[in-house]
């Protein structure tokens, strides 16, 4: 048995500093538009719903930003996480690729989501406030944040996409096991969603819906602000610690990544593998393909349009420029919940614009097939949203078997699928198909988009 | 914040050799006994279950036994396994004392369970074997099984009791999705589950009744063999891995425990943290208090008899000494799985004799409190098998909070409850209470215990 190999840093390893790529982009990213005057907008515009520190990091083009002390004590619980060879699955597949995953699900969350969550509770903590709102998909996000506030003494209110909040009381029960409180999103606990719910009744809910009301009730109260798990660039800033430790791991391994995959749905855990590497693309012409992965049922990066829109569906937010399927559009309720959201972070959508990053979809079908092959033979079982990468993943060291070439896969195995067993129940009794958007819905979407300048 | 501190070991400490107490037992073992003959049991007489590797560790009197380097390879993926300074508890609790944890939730089953699996998945792949049965309560083990199976290409057919199966769909669904098949116990598929069927057609099951059928598959066929998940010795042996890791990691901390606590059911993972310490206490004399928590409603060390009884409810095992509630009780159906066996791992039940162990029982619902309390503060969720040894840790802390005193507490956190989260929601819920055993039920089946010489 060729066996799997595990890379292991250190504590001594653990990074110092964040890699911000906003220092080395081609070009600057679109500003940042205020949704009333359609302006750029202000730090102070932003004060509402965020800590002075994240903002800060939002609007900073430093290529190194500190990762502040009690931020690395608690990341040193999981961190380094380790990066692993995937001998097992390289023999099963017969292929000559050499793939690598760095594996994110030790966190005590499942997720690389804590990586930001911990430092957003840190920032917020410092600046007095005493209760953070955000949105949950699929519930990673949700249980990061959750498990923030108990480290830091912070109340957390939770808006659940209904559809998760349905379909996974566990990870809802996680989430209130470490105290945290959680809403079904639509709900009427705010105007933003007794006006959905006035519409429709049924609504299953969406990222976009929930991130409104979330925004609205941290409006509401000046202890209270709002923190998003995914999608601005301080969030994919304190994902970046992921692709500094898989550096030093891939040169512990000797070896160096011909391509990087990751899923995206906000962004932020394919940035956080990707980004210190396309630093050295970057700075120092190495070549190293990135492909970004997104389920084919909300396709914002291969179907969408490069456009300011909004980051919710009531227009709460700021405008930011994107790649979006209309910030109106609810995508299909297909079972990788942290995918399910009409738009994409700037920077990856500026990125790809710019031709830096090969965006690419699959079937939710696949992708399990995908993940159970992965699981049987590395003995992890991923999220249904990891699934994604590991898809693409596989298709890469298929093309290496059918080419003969052996090309270094480099992919990030965002999660577990502990809390996703229901839909893997589904998978192997057949009750799963292959969703597809609504062209005509994501069409009239568009349409909606905001007019800008 | 004092936060959490973790001693991690890299893979050149990944320990060479397992530890066997039968080694240095003040007074050996008594025998087991044939159960048709009730004469001494010979090697022979067990291969029809077992491979001849895991019987030579079972009978073995050696002190060190060298883990095999596949058995190691596989180990390597999440080993050596973290040990934590829970000072984020100790702030919590307010106390003095110095609380350690080492965590077997890293594991991809999430338990302790795989340092045996894998080693006897091994043992079977070696001699031929293609099929192996087991029983399993909560799931843990036999999801370490499955997983061990996918490893080693061998079929694993896993008798899961009968409240299990119905209450944790998610754990059956894992066990399938590595591809073992998952049967309700007790089952129409073996004289022993339909013999109890017809008795009590709502059978609710017990790891005895489970152990039946898969002892009673295993024999009826050369390729098959039957793997126990705790209480024999070779089982015991394979868990020492995660002690003999404690002591270096302890050593790391530059402290030695004042006491060692573990949850016991079978007795696996105690015995894994609690040998390698014990050891020291047998040949050097090191002072070392060592507690063993089990279930109020399964009190088998601190109500039971020490006795001949079998392993299992059908009585197609051998006769082991034990401390035992009898084989024909069946413990109530409360919600730690795996802590619901009549009987107790004779190696520790022969220490508790001696006076070597000090055995304690919680209840449930005191237990899940403790859990909660611990999640909170460290951020690791427990398996309610594990909020018996968080329990006892706390109570400890809470005495030296009231005696001044600062002890060295070393508990085996031995898996996370990722998978037990409806546990946790009926608890939340108010939906759980303490349970009770039947005593006049436990009398009866003392009474029933078979005489012997």
């Amino acid at each position: 048995m060729s066996d799997t190999v595990k890379y292991l840093l250190d504590e001594q390893h653990l990074p110092k500093t964040w890699y911000n790529i906003n220092a080395d982009l081609p070009e600057p990213l679109a500003p940042v538009l205020h949704p009333g005057t359609k302006q750029p907008i202000t730090p102070d515009d932003l004060a509402v719903i965020f800590p002075r520190a994240v903002i800060e990091q939002e609007m900073s083009t430093e290529r190194e930003i500190e990762i502040p002390g009690p931020v690395r004590d608690v990341y040193r619980q999981w961190r380094p996480s380790p990066l692993f060879r995937a001998r097992r699955l390289e023999k099963a597949l017969d292929t000559p690729a050499r793939i690598y995953y760095k594996y994110e699900g030790v966190s005590p969350a499942g997720s690389h989501k804590p990586n930001t969550a911990i430092a957003q509770a840190f920032y917020n903590k410092q600046e007095g406030v005493k209760r953070i709102t955000t949105e949950t998909g699929a519930g990673q996000w949700g249980s990061s944040l959750a498990l923030a506030g108990t480290f830091f003494g912070l109340e957390i209110v939770v808006y659940m996409v209904r559809v998760s909040f349905d379909h996974k009381p566990y990870r809802r029960a996680f989430m209130e096991t470490f105290g945290a409180q959680c809403i079904a999103s639509p709900s009427n606990t705010t105007e933003a969603g007794r006006a959905i719910l006035a519409e429709h009744p049924d609504s299953t809910g969406s990222l976009g819906i929930a991130i409104s009301e979330a925004v609205e009730l941290a409006a509401q109260r000046d202890d209270t602000k709002y923190a998003l798990g995914s999608v601005l660039n301080h969030v994919l800033l304190h994902q970046t610690v992921t692709g500094i430790e898989a550096k030093e791991q891939m040169a512990m391994a000797d070896d160096y990544p011909d391509m990087i995959i990751g899923c995206t749905g906000g962004g932020s855990n394919f940035a956080g593998l990707a980004f210190p590497f396309l630093e050295e693309r970057l700075r120092q012409g190495r070549e190293i393909e990135f492909i970004a992965v997104e389920p084919s049922a909300c396709p914002t990066l291969t179907k969408g349009a490069f456009a300011y829109d909004f980051g919710d569906t009531a227009h709460l937010t700021p405008l930011v420029k994107m790649y979006t399927l209309g910030s109106g559009f609810v995508p299909p309720g297909f079972h990788a919940g942290g995918l399910r959201y009409h738009g994409m972070a700037p920077q990856i959508s500026h990125l790809s614009k710019l031709g830096l990053l090969n965006p690419r979809s699959y079937n939710q079908l696949e992708c399990f097939a995908a993940g159970i092959q992965f699981a049987k033979a590395e003995g992890i079982l991923p999220a249904p949203e990891a699934n994604h990468a590991v898809r693409g993943a596989i298709h890469e060291a298929e093309k290496c078997r059918e080419s003969g070439e052996s090309k270094a896969i480099l992919f990030n195995l965002c999660g577990h699928g502990h809390f996703d067993m229901q839909a893997y129940m589904d998978y192997t009794a057949g009750k799963l198909k292959d969703l597809t958007y609504d062209e005509s819905e994501v069409a009239m979407a568009l349409a909606g988009l905001p007019s800008v300048g």
